[in-house]
C-alpha cells in the first residue's frame, strides 16, 4: 500500500486527509506515476462544432490539426471523443498530452492561430487548455495495463494506494491538499478579441475527465453495464450538462472515444469544468443524479467482484488561474466555458 | 444559518472542517442546544432479556426500573424499546437521560446494584452507559418540534445549522473535531466479576442512536417508507448484526420504541457500538448496505420534498475511556458489547 502522493511531492501537513492512517480501500486502486522531473503537464481540449451534415471544412480541420499534431513540439498523447450537445450541434473533442510546457507553448502559439484564428464555413473551433503543476492534479485507476488520458504520457502506475473508496479520496489524492482548501477565487470573465471569444475563469477552477471501458466486457457484465448503468450515468451527465450550473458545474460532456481508425469505440467519458473541487464533491456525495450512478456502479461491481472486466479511470485538476486557456471562435453561447458568462452584446 | 458547534465550544481549530464556510445545505436540519453550564450528559441504556414467553421476573423487573427512575436523582426523559435478536431473544432496553452527572453518580449506584447485581429466574440484564463531556457529542434533526432520545433534556432546538447533508458532517458537528481525530486506543477486554461480566472498551468508543419516526405520515407517504425504505433499512441493520464487527461495528440493535402506554409505536431506531467514528463513517459512506439505505432515503426525500412527513435524527457519541461503563448478567454472549471479547473460558 502507498500513498497516492508522490514521495517527493509530500510536505508538512496543515490539513489532514479524510482517513486514518490505518485506514484499508475495500478494493485496489491505482494511479499515474510521473518522472520526478515532470512539473507540470498540459492537457489541451481541442473542439470542432456543426450542426447538421458535417461541412467540407469540418473534415479539414480534423486533418490539419492531425498534422500539427505531428509536428515539432507536438503531443505525447491524444485522443478523440464525440458527442451531440445540449443546442443539437455536433461536437469532435481532440484532447491532446504534453509532459513539458516549454515544448507546448513553442508548438501552440501558431497551433493555436491554425484552430481558433481562422473561421470555418458552418463550423466553430475552440481550444481549452490546463497545464497544471503535479502538485494540482490527480488520476485513479481501477486496473493496470491500459492507461488512459493523462496517464499516458507518465512513466507507469503506482502499486496499490490508500486514498480511493472513500469520499474525499479525490481531494486527498491532490498533493496540494496537504496544504491548501482550493477554495475558488472569483467568477469567470469573458474577454472579445474580434471573433473570437476567451473566457478568464479564476483560481482553482476544477476539471475532471470520468472514462469507462467496456470493450474487455462479455455477455452478462456487459448487459449489466449498459442495461443497469450507462443509462443512469447518462441521466447524470445529462443533469450535469442541462442544469449544472446552479450547482457550480459550468459545462459538461459525455463522450463518446472515436477508435485511433475513426470507428465507434466501446469507451465514453464525461468531463466537466466546475467551479470548484468542492462543488464536484458536493454533486458526486449527495446530488440524486450522482448517488444514482454511485449506487448503480457499486450494485454492479458487488455483483461482479474482481471479475469485473470494465474498466474505470478519472483524471482531476484544480487549476491556478496562470494555468488555464479558452477560446472560443464561431461557437454557439452554451459551448464549454462560454455557458459560465453573458456573451449577448446589450 | 449557525454552526452546529455552539459558540462556548468553539476553540481554535487544528483540523479543518470538510465544508468550505461558505457551504449551503440543500435542505434544513437542527441540532440539540443545551444550556452552556450542562458540560457532560449520561445516556444509560437498560437492557432485559429473556428467550420464549416473558418470565414473571421480566415484568417485576421492568417495574422494578420504573421506581428506580421515580425515586431521588432519577432521569430527566426515559424511553423504551424492544427487539428480537440475532440468538432469538427477545430484548426490552429502556434508555434514560441525564444531564448532571453527580446526580447520576449518586442515583446510579444502587440502581446498577439493582439491576445486574441480582439474578431473575430465565432473566438477563444489561446496562451500558456513556457520559460524554458535550464536546464529544452531537445530534441532528430533520424537524422541530418533536425532540427524541437526549434532545428531549436539551434547552431547545437550534436554528437551521450548515454542518450536515454531506459526508463528514457528522464528525464536523462533534466539537471535538476542531482539534482531534479521535482515533480508537486499544481493544475491549472482558472483567469477570462473580456472574457479573464487565467490558472495558477503549478510547473513543462510538455510539450512534439513529431514529425514525413515521406517525404523522399518511397514505402514499406511510406506503413508500414502509415499502421502500424500511425494508432496506433492516437489510442494513441485520448486515450490521450479523457481520459488523469485521467492519468496526461490535453491536447494532434494530429497535421498535414502545409508547409510553405499553402499546406499539410508529416509532423505530438503530443503535450500535462502533470501534470508532471513522469505520462508522466508512460504513455509512461506502458500504453497499447503507448506500442502499441512502439512496432510498434520497429517493423518498426527493419524490416528497418538503412535504415529507417522516421525521429522522440521530445522536452520536465518541467517548473516552473513562466516560463508559458496561456491565451483563445472565445475557448471551453475543449481547451488546460481549459480541466484542471472547467470554468463553478456556
Amino acid at each position: 500500500m502507498e500513498s497516492a502522493i508522490p514521495l517527493h511531492l509530500e510536505t508538512t501537513r496543515t490539513r489532514h486527509k479524510r482517513v486514518p492512517d490505518d485506514y484499508q480501500p475495500p478494493y485496489p486502486s491505482f494511479v499515474a506515476r510521473y518522472k520526478p522531473a515532470v512539473n507540470r503537464v498540459v492537457m489541451a481540449y481541442f473542439g470542432l462544432q456543426y450542426s447538421g451534415a458535417a461541412p467540407p471544412g469540418a473534415m479539414q480541420a480534423l486533418k490539419d490539426l492531425a498534422g500539427l499534431f505531428a509536428g515539432e513540439g507536438g503531443p505525447s498523447h491524444w485522443d478523440r471523443a464525440s458527442y451531440a450537445d445540449q443546442a443539437g450541434y455536433d461536437n469532435v473533442v481532440t484532447v491532446a498530452y504534453w509532459d513539458d510546457v516549454t515544448r507546448f507553448d513553442a508548438w501552440f502559439a501558431p497551433a493555436r492561430e491554425a484552430w481558433t484564428g481562422r473561421v470555418r464555413e458552418g463550423v466553430g473551433t475552440f481550444v481549452e487548455v490546463l497545464r497544471p503543476v503535479v502538485a494540482r492534479h490527480e488520476t485513479l485507476f481501477s486496473s493496470l495495463d491500459r492507461p488512459e488520458g493523462v496517464a499516458v504520457i507518465a512513466d507507469g502506475m503506482s502499486g496499490e494506494v490508500q486514498e480511493h473508496a472513500y469520499w474525499g479520496g479525490m481531494r486527498d489524492r491532490i498533493p496540494l491538499s496537504q496544504t491548501d482548501a482550493m477554495a475558488p477565487g472569483g467568477s469567470p470573465e469573458l474577454i472579445r478579441d474580434g471573433a473570437r471569444l476567451r473566457v478568464k475563469a479564476h483560481d482553482n477552477l476544477c476539471l475532471i475527465r470520468s472514462g469507462q471501458d467496456w470493450s474487455d466486457t462479455e455477455a452478462s457484465e456487459r448487459k449489466l453495464y449498459l442495461d443497469d448503468v450507462e443509462p443512469v450515468l447518462r441521466e447524470g451527465m445529462d443533469f450535469l450538462r442541462d442544469e449544472g450550473l446552479a450547482i457550480g458545474c459550468y459545462a459538461n460532456r459525455y463522450m463518446n472515444v472515436i477508435a485511433a481508425d475513426g470507428s465507434a469505440s466501446e469507451k465514453s467519458y464525461g468531463q466537466s469544468w466546475w467551479k470548484s473541487l468542492a462543488a464536484l464533491e458536493r454533486w458526486a456525495e449527495s446530488h440524486p443524479t450522482h448517488v444514482r450512478i454511485f449506487g448503480a456502479a457499486m450494485k454492479y461491481l458487488s455483483t461482479l467482484g474482481p471479475s469485473a472486466k470494465l474498466r474505470l479511470y478519472h483524471e482531476v485538476t484544480v487549476a491556478a488561474a496562470d494555468e488555464q486557456f479558452f477560446e472560443y471562435l464561431n461557437c454557439h453561447a452554451k459551448t464549454g466555458m462560454l455557458a459560465a458568462v453573458e456573451t449577448v452584446t446589450a
